[in-house]
């Protein structure tokens, strides 16, 4: 109801403030069973940690996490699974000059209208950093993916009008952490990474787009008509910091085809009844089809820049606010394992839904 | 759960197949002491409506809504709201030939796969019928937020690659029904009804862009991290048939600024603290700001198609589909109130859920 | 949220009032592939039907359900089950009578104070009639308990002061609709019916305990630490119209023994591990031990009674309610197959829940 | 789903077993703007605590809270208010001789069936450790209810065959902790406290029954049809360790009642309309209408004993139990308390759901 839960039956709940004690979560409804791969875990987290390039931001972040509850021998036992993650000197600093002040393009406006009141230090509850939480519990779920033989993945595929045209079915998963950029295409990566650069020496910052791919999902995931698989990962995905829009399949460009030229014939293939050409992103009627999954997520700009700019305080009088020296020119990097996590997520989610679908 | 209900506190569950003897809903935690205008419900059904115009399809229904609990001296008295809407004919035709058959980019293959059998008959559950139910329960929400002020509508933005670029903060609602295409550019409209008309004959489909529009809507709706107010809106939109994209404010075109060009300074105005631009399209850290929400949902071309087309059947066989004389050469115009009618749900659900955001 | 809807997984929502155009409901998550017996539908209808015997109200009420949707071909097809019983001449009587008299014990006065407003005739959505809705759904969830051999049933075990001593791991079924009270103990019956025949001819009301029971119930059902599956029978049983009490396995009396006369000693038995007493009523931890689960539910004398009483109109003044000449003097008999159809929804729901329990 | 979360908006979540790293918990729905009492929330955990007097178990534990996130400057922000309480010395003891052992009555079996395997030290999950949790949320909710006039209490009202019958509307709250048992009746007290140290030393347990009351709750709270008051509250006494029945008002006693004699008359009253007596508990037709809400809460004895007891290991073989040197003989002066914190987080969020009922 307050928002900080997503999942029906793989339900995670997130907690924590960017400057509070500590962040955390609860997973509950993860079966039991489960061998935990604390490692892979550590992994995920360390892809989405502040200061790991020269072109995310050099704010030092200590993103430990630790397991209070919810495995016993290293397996889960289907009791809820706790966790927290502390956050480092979270009194160091003094954040009373931006007590009253409402950065544009950020949260502190509406949480102060809708709370009445807000915890102001570095964003608070509206922080990205509340999505370190969500990088622990989607890990969880890749393992879970993994016992099904699904595949979930995620990579950089436009910065600012840099775009590449990878073919989402061709990506291999060991390209995209292959620069710092996390997009698999080598020669585009690198003029990113430079664009990237110059954007932060502006002191400005850039957005982008992120796609998402799932492989081998099985046939049947989705609740219709409301909680189709899509518009479950839509949601999934809108509820991350900065994102604007989500298109599945063909998306906004399908909309440049006739039917006869966007429908997907059915053939008779390798692994049974498959589709010719794949517009549907793998989801007919919002139940997946045994086809790749895959999607774009678009990422606005960074709010956050060191160029001065015009806002108002609490009172609507006129200020100019001028950032600070760190600051993260472009989240999409660091973006790829949380869209990753929240895939996982949602189909995690979905699969131990669909085992009540027939009796 | 099994994904036929949306909604928090004011909670749509719908039920219904296109060839059953009804479809039908109940709307739950409607607020009591609401006089109901019938007429409006009526007409927005109308709206939704199959044979409306030259560009629909000429198929008949019958889209009679009665409400069967609920409402007692034409108020609603908060219980639920029980509605049906009966299926004419639907024993007439013999759907045995598209039994087995699989059409493309429909859901007969998914729902078979799903659970193990189906009600084949004109799309079953899957028919866009159901969303007629939708319009109902949308156009109640539409009463409650008139209560509150706000207004809700939508327009056909773009039909293939006819596109208008009315600024959604000038267009009149009244424009938006004064053509067949529901689009408030009356130049553009013209074309686009053209080129429909065009498509149609070709035995063809086409698709294209909704724009929706929220005015006057209160500051602090959107309950983060996941239930962020575009978020929801985003599933609401994504779950109506043949969705594939939504993007809110400047969307995927945003990616194209920089965070100087795209944040949006406050001001101190009329209302209060406002902001110069508007590229959070009136949300910002999930939640309303006060200013216009807008926003695009993409769709794919109708799957339903005249022209000829390969598939297989239930065993894999090659078969070869034809379609029939009625069909829907591009469903935006019909598209309309229902895009009206998930926006309307989703805000009424985020204004009563935000009556316990602060004690 | 406001409350018409019971379940997790198998989810159902009613509607309407006693007096409106027609109660119903919707079943959300029946699996598919569920052959129905509609004549075992209705014959739980009747069981519940008023003027079934001497001894219930003699008012007639024609309690046919019309299935709308989600069964295709006598199976279910896993979408929604819309269901509706209409209410026959619902406008024939003038009930301004009581328009604004708030009658003792009834849920006049609270509906008035909630919602501002409600349908007072008969008793709108407070009326017991919206229970003929839970047999419904109830006797579809006993056919999907039959696919798994669990059978429930229940039976009158107290009027007033007359107590059957029957153990219910000894009770046949059969015995149950022997008579007309639904005691499976036949010279215990004779005595409450005459008693209840005494009472109705005094104008008065009586009211008594229920108990159910379940055998074969799957060990692993319950949900640990909120959804404990008595806790959720409990509440079940705790939403039947005029129901006080609950009590599970040895209940109130069990705090009379001492922790070494209560515990159940686990043994080897011919099912396996079994306990050699059964004070837990089958469940321990809130999970289901394969054991035989038994409760009592305690039923307060109907409010509506012929004698004279003294209330107070909605302004606060002094009014004298006259019952009217046809009341259920006992509603007991007539609630056994509402007791069967809460605790049958209670238990698919959990065999449903449970099985994402393990990987 | 999993069953680790009540409430709707108002939500508590738990975590953790009684012996991992720590136990905790996640409240989402809380108001913001809540100035909150730390001291009362630490008396509350104070009167739960092992430990506390010569009747409890002399069992030491660490009941100290930690507050995560979602208090700022001691006030709520309306952000999820994390928590967790440490266990002390978790890892000190040798538990392997229990590892296969099912205590009777306890849930070893039925959590090793449902789940496959369970963190077996202490009872894990199934510990009333993780009650501390309930009275923490518990706290903060009575908290909520001070704020709006509303008092809870509950107190110790039989052990065993020794009954107090004290009128719950002349009960003072100061009479409670008077004494160690909990019994605001002080001659009873003392005989209980004598009872239960006899038991003690006999190496046995007993049982009894806590009465709840709540005061000056707002007439309307409670949905109908399945949410009535009195079904959530009755589900949340039976989701505490131990409980095994529930009654509201006259609950079971009532049943040897006439209608005529169990009405409650309406009549006009100080506080405008009342009620002459008060048989409905304060509820009717599951909503709440100003009166005294008051119940009764069966908690059978402790299962730990330590005289020896006849079981079965993992494989079915016979074993005999011995109990160790510190148990709870007596649960219910620590669950006074737990009575007190599910009862105020049900009816805090019932005024939360209350608060949409209405245009």
């Amino acid at each position: 109801m307050a928002g900080n839960s997503i999942g029906q039956i793989f339900r995670l709940t997130t907690f924590g403030e960017s400057h509070g004690i500590a962040i955390g979560g609860v997973i509950d409804g993860c079966p039991a069973g489960l061998f935990l791969d604390l490692e892979q875990i550590r992994h995920e987290l360390q892809r989405r940690k502040p200061g790991q390039s020269a072109i995310t931001t050099q704010r030092k972040e200590d993103d430990e996490v630790e397991f209070l509850s919810g495995i016993f021998e290293d397996k889960t036992t289907g009791t809820p699974i706790g966790f927290v993650i502390k956050n480092k000197d979270q009194k160091s600093k003094d954040y009373s000059h931006i007590k009253d002040s409402y950065r544009p393009s950020h949260a502190d406006y509406t949480y102060q209208e809708k709370y009445g009141n807000r915890d102001y230090r570095g964003g608070g509850r509206s922080s990205a950093r509340e999505t370190a939480c969500r990088v622990v519990a989607g890990a969880i779920a890749k393992q879970i993916l993994h016992s099904y033989g699904v595949d979930v993945f995620s990579y950089v595929s436009q910065i600012h009008n840099l775009v590449t045209h990878l073919d989402p079915e061709q990506v291999k998963i060991a390209d995209i952490d292959a620069n710092i950029v996390r997009c698999p295409d080598k020669e585009m990566a690198l003029q990113m990474e430079e664009y990237i650069k110059e954007v932060k020496k502006a002191g400005d910052s850039v957005g982008g787009v992120i796609t998402g791919v799932a492989k081998n999902v099985p046939v049947g995931l989705g609740e219709p008509v409301f909680d189709k698989l899509h518009a479950d990962i839509g949601k999934a995905m809108l509820s991350i910091n900065a994102v604007k829009g989500f298109e599945i399949g063909s998306g906004f460009g399908g909309t440049f085809l006739l039917g006869s030229e966007h429908n997907d014939e059915f053939i008779s293939g390798e692994k049974g009844i498959e589709t010719r050409s794949n517009n549907s992103g793998g989801i007919q009627g919002g139940i997946s089809n045994g086809e790749l999954i895959y999607f774009n997520v678009a990422f606005k700009p960074t709010a956050t820049i060191i160029k001065p700019q015009n806002s108002v305080d609490k009172e609507g009088s006129p200020i100019v606010l001028e950032g600070k020296g760190r600051h993260d020119p472009c989240v999409l990097p660091r973006a790829v394992p949380i869209v990753d996590a929240m895939l996982a997520l949602t189909l995690v989610d979905h699969i131990l839904r669909n085992k009540t679908a027939k009796l």
